[in-house]
C-alpha cells in the first residue's frame, strides 16, 4: 500500500458519485480517488431518459457528454481528473474495520478487495418493480437504467402502439408527454389524482384536463393486478380492477427505493424513510464512510422531518459537499425542498416546499391561496396564464410551500419560490420583492408578488375566498349557493361555469345592479383570474351584503365541468 | 363639506396613484377617494411605450386596458372602484394648513379647492431634455407620455428613417431593440459605455457588440452639442463632439427627473436625490401627505443608502402601501434592489443589486465572478447560454448583487438573485437552493448554484480566477501571459482569442503535454465557458506550476476581439 496518499473509493457513477469524485481532486491534487461503477455508463444524466425515449434527445450519447461533446468515459476521468474508474464492477460488501470493500469484476468474475481511508456511498436508487404476475415479461420496463431507455425507444420506434403506463407520477407523466404523439397512452394510476405526491387535489386535476386533452387515457384509483403475455412470452395486456387493456409495451414507473443493501449489510444505520441516514456533513454512522444522491434521505428545509426525494440536482450537490468532507473540508448540506418541475404537454408543472395536504398532516395553521395571473404583460404578445397556489402558515406568516402551473412561465416563478422558501421568507416579505419588470418578461406586479398580496389579505381577514375544491363539495351537497360571475358578457359567452344558480352581472355594472341579488343567500363571486372576483366580494359588502365571498383563481383555475360557446336559453 | 367621510385625494393617475386609489378602496369602503390627473389618459403602462412604437404591441388602447380588454377610465374607476377621476386637470398648489390642494381645469381655466384627510403625490417624472440648441424642434422627441409615443411611431410610420437616439440607458436601448427592423439606428453616449448606470463595463461592452452586430451605429464618450432643423423647422441633423450626423427623428433618452415642484412649494422635505423624501410607510414630512412612485427615492436594500429608481413595479407596490396607509393601516415599504432587466434583440439583459464598480465605491470588499453557463441541459434542443456575475462581500460573504445576460433564460435566474438578496442571502446559503432540475428547465447544477460555486472557490482562495477587462488591460499592457486554451480542436477552429501568446492543448492532453510549457511565465487558462478553465488551473498547479489563473466566463464573455475560421498558420 502506498503511503501518504490518501485513498477515496467512491460506489456508483452516475451522478453523486462522479461528482463527488471530481471535486475531491479539485480539493486534494494528491489523493487516489477510484470509482465503481456495476454498469457500462458513467456519469450520464439520468433525468433526461424520458427526452431521450421520446427522440427530443436525439442519441443516448448527449445525455453522457459534457456541453462540448466529450464523453464522459472511464478515459476521460483518467485524462482530465486522474480518477480511476472501474466499470463492469460491483461492489460486494464492505469491511468497516479493515477500511476494505470486496468488488467483483463482472466480466471475469474475478474478486478484490478495494482500501479505502474514506469511502462514498452513492449507489443510487432502483425503480420499483410491482410483485405482480408478469412483471418480468418481455416489453415490461421500468426506467432504471439507460439500457432500458435504449430498449423502450426501440421498442416504440419499431411499431409498438399501445403503450401502457403504470404509475401516474412525475416519470409516468414525463414519459406521456415524450411518447404521447407517437404512440396511444393509457396511464394507470392507484392513487385518486395523478401527481399526487407533489399537488394538492384541485391542481393534479387540471394535469389530469390537459393529459385527457391530448387522447392519454387515465385510469385512476386503479390498480393493476397482473400483466399477461401472448404465445411468444411477450406483453398483450394487462388487467386491472377495471378491466382488462391491451398492450404492445408496458412501463413501470412506480417510484423508485433506495439501494442500500450494501450499507445495511455494513450495519450502518438507516432513516426511518429506508434510506441510509447521514448527518448534515453526509457522514453516515460510520464517520469514515459519507454517503449521498438516491440512496440516501434528505433533512426537509421546512419541515425539519426527514424525507425521501431521490433527485440528480440534488445529488450533485451531495456530491460537491462529500468531495469537500473527504478531503479534509467541513461544509454541510442543510437539506430540500422537495422541488420538482415537469412538462407535459404545454402545461408547466412545479411545486416545492410542503403542499396544503402535507402542511395540514404536519399541523401547521394553514391558509393557502390560488391566484391565476399573465405571466408577462396581458399587452405583450405571448403572454400566458399560470396558476399559483401558495401555502403559509398563519401564525408565523412564514411561506411552507408553493405549486404553480399552467402554459406560461412557471419555471421562473418557481425557482423564486426556492430562493424565498430556502431563506424561510414571510408572506409580506415575499410581497415586497424587487422583482424584475419589463412587458415581455412579467406584469408590473408579478404573478408572486401578486400571490403573496391575495394570501395577505386572506390571512388578514380582508379577503373571503374558497378553494375550488371545496366550493365544488358544497355544490355536490347541494348547498344553494349563488354564484356570481362578474367577467364580460364575451368572456361569458365564450366559456362558463354550468348550472341555474350561476348569475352573470358584469362587475362594471355591479354597484347599479346588486338589488337583483337577494341578500339572504350566500354569494360566491368569481371571475376569469381572482381580481374581479374579489372587486365584486368588496363592492357587495360595501352595499351592506354580509354573505359573500369569492372562489380563488377563477375559470383558469377551475378544474371542473365548463360550458362553452353561446349560451342557450 | 360631507361629515364622517374620509377623503382621500390623490395627484397622478399613471401608476402609484391608481393602485394607492384601488387599495384605499378595498380598505375602506366609505372613503371619499379622488385621482386629479393632468393629462389625458389613466393608469397606464408606460413601460409598455417602446414596444408600442415599435408596433410589437399594436394599439395604444392595449397599454390601458385591464387583461380583459376595458380600458381603465373615469368611468371605469367611478363605476367599478367608485373613485372619482379628474382628467385635465392640474394640481397647483398644496394648502397643507387648511389641507386642500388648488387646482385648474385645463380644459376651462377654472380653479377649485379640493379638501384633503389624506394626500397622496404620485406626480411621477419628466424626461430630462437637453439644455441643448434644437431640443424644441420638430421631430425631437423624448418619451414623457403615451401622446409622444404616439408621435414617434406616426414619424416612423410615415417614413422617418434616420432615427437618432440620445442616450444609451435602459430605454434609449429598448427603442433601438424595437425599431432596429424599421429604421436606421444610432446611439450617441456621453459615457463610455451604454447602460452604465446598470452594468460593469465589461458586460455593457457584451451588449454594445450585440447593438453593432445588428446595425445599430453606437457613439460613446460622445456629447451631441446641438440639433439643427431644415428649413421647414424640422429636425435635420445632430451635432456631437464626434461630428455631424443626419436625421430624420430624434428620440432623447437621457433618463427622468421626479416630478417634485409641488411638494418643493409646499415645503415637504426633498431627499439628497433631489426626489421627494419619505419614511418606511411612504410618508412625507408632513404626515397627513404621502408620496409614491416616480416622484419619491427610495432605500436601497443592500447599501441603506437614499437612491432614485423610478419603475412601474416600485410605483405598484408604492400604491398598495399607501393605500393600506391613508385608510389606517401601517404597512412598511422596505426598499429596491435596483432591478432592471431589457431585451436588446436576442440578448436579455438583467441586473439587481449593486454592480462592482458601486460596491466598490461603497467600500465593501468585493469578490466578484464571471460564470457562463448553458441555461438548460446542454443536450436539450434550445438551450442557450447565459452568463452571471455575481458581486459579493467577502468579509460577510453576502452578496451585494447580480448582473445576469445572454441569449437564454436570464429572466428566471435574476428573480431568483432578487429573491436571494432580498433575504441577505450569503454565497453559501446561495450554492445550497434546491432549485429545479429537470432537461428543459435547467442544468443538474442550475447556473446560479454554479455560479455561487465559483464565487465561493475564489474567496475560500482555491480558484485563481481574473476578471476579463483585467486580463485584457494587462495584455494591452504589453505583459507576457501566456493564453492557454484547453477547449477541444473542433472548438478552437470555429472562434478563439486572437494573438501569439495564445496556446492550444485540449484539456485531455494537459497532463501529459504539460512540460511543452514554460514554469517561468504566467499562465492564464481559459475554455469556452470556466469549468475547464479552472480544471486546466488546478491539473498545472498540481504538476507544480505556481503562476497559472483563469479568466472568467471563457470564450462565451470575452468582450474584445476573436477570431474565426481555421486557423491561418
Amino acid at each position: 500500500m502506498e503511503k501518504g496518499r490518501k485513498k477515496i473509493l467512491i460506489i456508483g457513477g452516475v451522478a453523486a458519485g462522479p461528482k463527488a469524485a471530481a471535486r475531491a481532486r479539485r480539493c486534494d491534487p494528491d489523493a487516489e480517488i477510484t470509482i465503481v461503477e456495476e454498469g457500462s455508463f458513467l456519469s450520464y444524466a439520468g433525468c433526461g431518459m424520458p427526452f431521450y425515449i421520446g427522440g427530443t434527445v436525439e442519441r443516448h450519447e448527449e445525455l453522457m457528454a459534457t456541453p462540448v461533446g466529450v464523453i464522459r468515459d472511464a478515459a476521460f476521468f483518467r485524462s482530465v481528473k486522474d480518477i480511476k474508474v472501474l466499470t463492469g464492477t460491483r461492489a460486494e460488501a464492505i469491511d468497516r474495520k479493515n477500511k476494505t470493500v470486496r468488488v467483483t469484476n463482472l466480466a471475469t468474475g474475478e474478486t478484490s478487495a478495494l482500501p479505502y481511508d474514506k469511502l462514498v456511498l452513492a449507489t443510487g436508487s432502483r425503480p420499483v418493480r410491482l410483485p405482480i404476475p408478469g412483471a418480468d415479461l418481455a416489453g415490461v420496463y421500468t426506467l432504471g437504467n439507460l439500457e432500458e431507455a435504449q430498449a423502450i425507444r426501440r421498442a416504440v420506434e419499431q411499431g409498438a402502439r399501445r403503450v401502457v403506463i403504470i404509475g401516474g407520477g412525475l416519470i409516468g407523466l414525463e414519459l406521456a408527454d415524450t411518447l404521447g404523439t407517437k404512440a396511444e397512452i393509457a396511464i394507470f394510476e392507484m392513487m385518486d389524482h395523478v401527481l399526487s405526491s407533489l399537488l394538492d387535489p384541485e391542481l393534479s386535476i387540471l394535469v389530469e384536463k390537459v393529459l385527457r386533452g391530448k387522447g392519454v387515457q387515465l385510469f385512476l384509483g386503479n390498480r393493476v393486478e397482473r400483466i399477461e403475455g401472448n404465445e411468444q412470452g411477450a406483453v398483450a395486456r394487462v388487467v386491472t380492477t377495471a378491466g382488462s387493456f391491451p398492450a404492445d409495451l408496458v412501463v413501470i414507473a412506480a417510484g423508485v427505493k433506495p439501494r442500500v443493501e450494501l450499507a445495511k449489510e455494513a450495519g450502518l444505520e438507516l432513516g426511518e424513510t429506508g434510506a441510509i441516514k447521514v448527518n448534515a456533513y453526509l457522514q453516515t454512522s460510520d464517520p469514515d464512510i459519507y454517503a449521498g444522491g438516491d440512496c440516501v434521505e434528505n433533512v426537509h428545509l421546512i419541515s425539519g422531518r426527514p424525507v425521501y426525494t431521490p433527485m440528480g440536482s440534488v445529488a450533485n450537490r451531495h456530491g460537491r459537499v462529500i468531495g469537500d468532507n473527504v478531503t479534509g473540508g467541513r461544509q454541510s448540506f442543510p437539506g430540500v425542498l422537495g422541488t420538482a418541475i415537469l412538462k407535459v404537454f404545454e402545461m408547466i408543472i412545479g411545486r416545492t416546499g410542503l403542499t396544503e395536504s402535507e402542511a395540514r398532516r404536519l399541523g401547521y395553521h394553514v391558509e393557502s391561496f390560488i391566484c391565476s395571473a399573465p405571466d408577462r404583460a396581458h399587452f405583450y404578445p405571448g403572454s400566458k396564464p399560470i396558476i399559483i397556489k401558495l401555502v403559509a402558515d398563519s401564525s408565523t406568516r412564514k411561506l411552507l410551500g408553493a405549486q404553480i402551473l399552467g402554459p406560461g412561465d412557471v419555471n421562473k416563478r418557481l425557482d423564486v419560490m426556492v430562493a424565498a422558501l430556502s431563506m424561510g421568507v414571510t408572506v409580506d416579505q415575499l410581497a415586497a420583492f424587487d422583482l424584475a419588470y419589463a412587458p415581455p418578461f412579467s406584469t408590473a406586479l408579478d404573478p408572486i408578488t401578486h400571490a403573496a398580496n391575495c394570501l395577505r389579505n386572506k390571512i388578514d381577514g380582508r379577503a373571503r375566498s374558497i378553494n375550488p375544491l371545496e366550493l365544488k363539495k358544497r355544490l355536490s351537497a347541494g348547498e344553494e349557493l349563488i354564484l356570481l360571475d362578474v367577467r364580460t358578457p364575451a368572456e361569458f359567452n365564450e366559456v362558463r361555469l354550468p348550472g341555474s344558480n350561476v348569475v352573470f352581472i358584469p362587475l362594471g355594472k355591479l354597484r347599479e345592479r346588486a338589488a337583483e341579488l337577494p341578500r339572504d343567500r350566500e354569494i360566491v363571486t368569481f371571475c376569469k383570474l381572482s381580481l374581479r372576483g374579489w372587486e365584486a366580494q368588496t363592492i357587495l359588502e360595501s352595499l351592506g351584503f354580509t354573505n359573500v365571498s369569492f372562489f380563488e383563481g377563477g375559470i383558469v383555475a377551475w378544474p371542473f365541468e365548463l360550458e362553452t360557446g353561446p349560451r342557450q336559453k
